[in-house]
């Protein structure tokens, strides 16, 4: 498959070979429920202990809830504040992932208040706008350590001194940052940080909320007593183990990754700017090393993430978790681009797979496509 | 880890090798991301829908909502018809699994009105008494498949037949019983079903919650559009492969398998109660055929168990999801057994790879525990 590039890992990164080795041994069949109190037991418990400390040691420090992803963190976050019915006011960026607006916007049918904050024209959220926002009855804060469509770096450290000050406590969404940033440095702040698997080069399936304070934690999902109660359900250990093994790859890695492919999206950048007119959406706010968000006018993204497709480069018109919905991307509308833009909106996502030559390929492929495409609709390169 | 002897299957299944081995083309370094448009997502994509298709017809037909296991599955049934915010009445019966009894709980804190019917001496519920429980606001009644301490069938058929009447929609826990009932027979009425992967010989951290007519779904989280938003979250290809290897492997099997089991557990039943003075917790109603609930007199059934263990015997004194809780099985006293043998309670539950010499070998180590305790503790054998 390799002859084929792939530049969405901001979507998924396929499950790193060494995540595999380590879950190899939980796919024997040997039973492994962490539950069950005989030597079977307590064997796939030593694991998941042992994983549950190498990912709390991975996010700077914390009470790891393993949850399903990145989704079910994110709603845990959310509701582990709110009460039991829920009450009171949230705050949160308006372009947070939906795993955060949507619960949010439930809520909010509920009678929880919900303040979105809003965000400049590089998608970043002003510390002193989200302070300004918190109440007396505020019980959250939640901003994302970078988004997942633009890779604007959001200032969480900040929000973070700003919220305490208040006595209000920060989640941030370090899905799509943690394989990236060193977390206890941007968003050490926080007390709550999501994680999920698959983002990282761990199996899908798998996440974390990581709780940094001892917190009153209302558990989303009830039943036995697994993890103290705040996340009951069968412990999956292959994939708990997977995502501490990804985790530790990420943490001895990341540091040359983010060096190497920040060049390579230079790189690719340079390329595509010298042969088309692509609108850069984020030119100068600090954003994630592997992400390229831009647009191009009168060129429609489904129609160029085809084309490209069928050239053999996997790029994304937007997140993955709205692939197929025929709609702009929020996010964009909030950072007020122009329609005739939005529409040609492309996200290129690198990898710590990805080579230079597979984005000497890809600039080239990209640049061609939108030719094809706007040859095929009659339209002329457009200045914006 | 085969000279060790594991009759914990109620806990966990081991991963059937056949289930691995359909996992494998999806534990490649290849990106899965079946929400991505491109061609990675489209492979996934395929996949997924398979898998689903598969895991539908294993039940007997309906629309399936992968979940991260039972847990999920079983409170999202309850989520799922109370509206937002939760209003109205439900009916349970007293010995469901918690994964049921905790969030109606949760939701009587919030208004919701809830009957647990009783259970009759050996934990089955009385299809009457249930449908009498039903009121103008009943939204949802849950009967689990089968129990997964004692292995009591519920009369889930008869039950779906009265609510029917009745306009009330009915939802099985099937976690215990898929690997052992043809479930489109015995809760085939039932309108939602609850599956868990790692209870069938599948993966952990994977089920379903299978809707079998159209119905209104309030989702349990919030998030992207996966699933037609009824689940979000990213897609886990290989464990949703793996559920439906899972299915295809119970659904070639099961009819065999039920027979052989059902064979050894009474051979075992025939041994244990010829060198010891068990009492059998459901000697006449229907149950499950791996699953065997005897209580010892004068035998804490924590340290019987530890014995056990200790001589390569791994059974259970209850759920695995309450082990480690110092407290009696809930199931136990809604049955109404005496709380002097309740605390020598054990549960031997048996799986496709159980053999006959396996069992003969359990039940001498078995007897030689009980007496092994007993004599530590100064208890003569009581009779009961």
């Amino acid at each position: 498959m390799k002859s084929r590039i792939y530049l969405d890992y901001n979507a998924t990164a396929p499950l790193a070979p060494e995540v595999r080795a380590a879950m190899e041994p939980w796919l024997e069949p040997v039973p492994t429920n962490p539950g069950a109190v005989h030597q079977f037991g307590q064997a796939a418990r030593a694991a998941v202990e042992g994983a549950r400390a190498e990912v709390a040691a991975f996010c700077g420090g914390g009470e790891v809830i393993f949850t399903s992803g990145g989704t079910e963190a994110d709603n845990l976050a959310i509701t582990s504040q709110l009460g039991w019915p829920p009450s009171g006011h949230i705050v949160v960026s308006a372009i947070e992932h939906p795993a955060i607006l949507e619960p949010a916007a439930a809520h909010a049918a509920m009678g929880v208040e919900v303040t979105a904050v809003r965000v400049d024209a590089e998608g970043r959220v002003e510390p002193s706008a989200v302070a300004a926002a918190i109440t007396a009855e505020t019980r959250l804060v939640s901003v994302m350590a970078a988004n997942n469509e633009t890779g604007t770096l959001q200032p969480v450290a900040e929000v973070a001194l700003l919220a305490a000050e208040r006595g209000v406590p920060v989640h941030t969404d370090a899905v799509q940052a943690a394989a990236w940033l060193d977390l206890e440095a941007h968003v050490g702040g926080a007390q709550f940080l999501s994680l999920s698997g698959h983002k990282i080069g761990g199996p899908p399936g798998i996440g974390a909320l990581v709780v940094r304070q001892p917190a009153t934690i209302q558990p989303g999902l009830h039943g036995g007593g697994q993890q103290l109660g705040r996340r009951p359900g069968t412990e999956p250990t292959f994939l708990q183990v997977g995502l501490a093994a990804a985790c530790r790859r990420v943490a001895t890695q990341r540091v040359d990754q983010a060096h190497r492919v920040a060049a390579l999206t230079d790189d690719f950048l340079g390329r595509v700017l010298a042969a088309t007119d692509a609108r850069v959406t984020v030119p100068s706010a600090p954003r994630l090393p592997n992400t390229i968000h831009i647009c191009f006018a009168n060129c429609p993204a489904d129609l160029l993430v085809a084309r490209a497709d069928l050239d053999g480069l996997a790029i994304s018109a937007g997140s993955a978790c709205a692939s197929g919905v025929a709609h702009g991307s929020y996010v964009l509308a909030a950072l007020d681009v122009p329609p005739e833009v939005r529409d040609g909106a492309v996200r290129v996502s690198l990898g710590y797979d990805t080579t230079a030559s597979e984005i000497e390929r890809a600039a080239a492929l990209l640049a061609s496509a939108v030719a094809a495409v706007r040859g095929a609709l009659g339209h002329e390169a457009a200045a914006v």
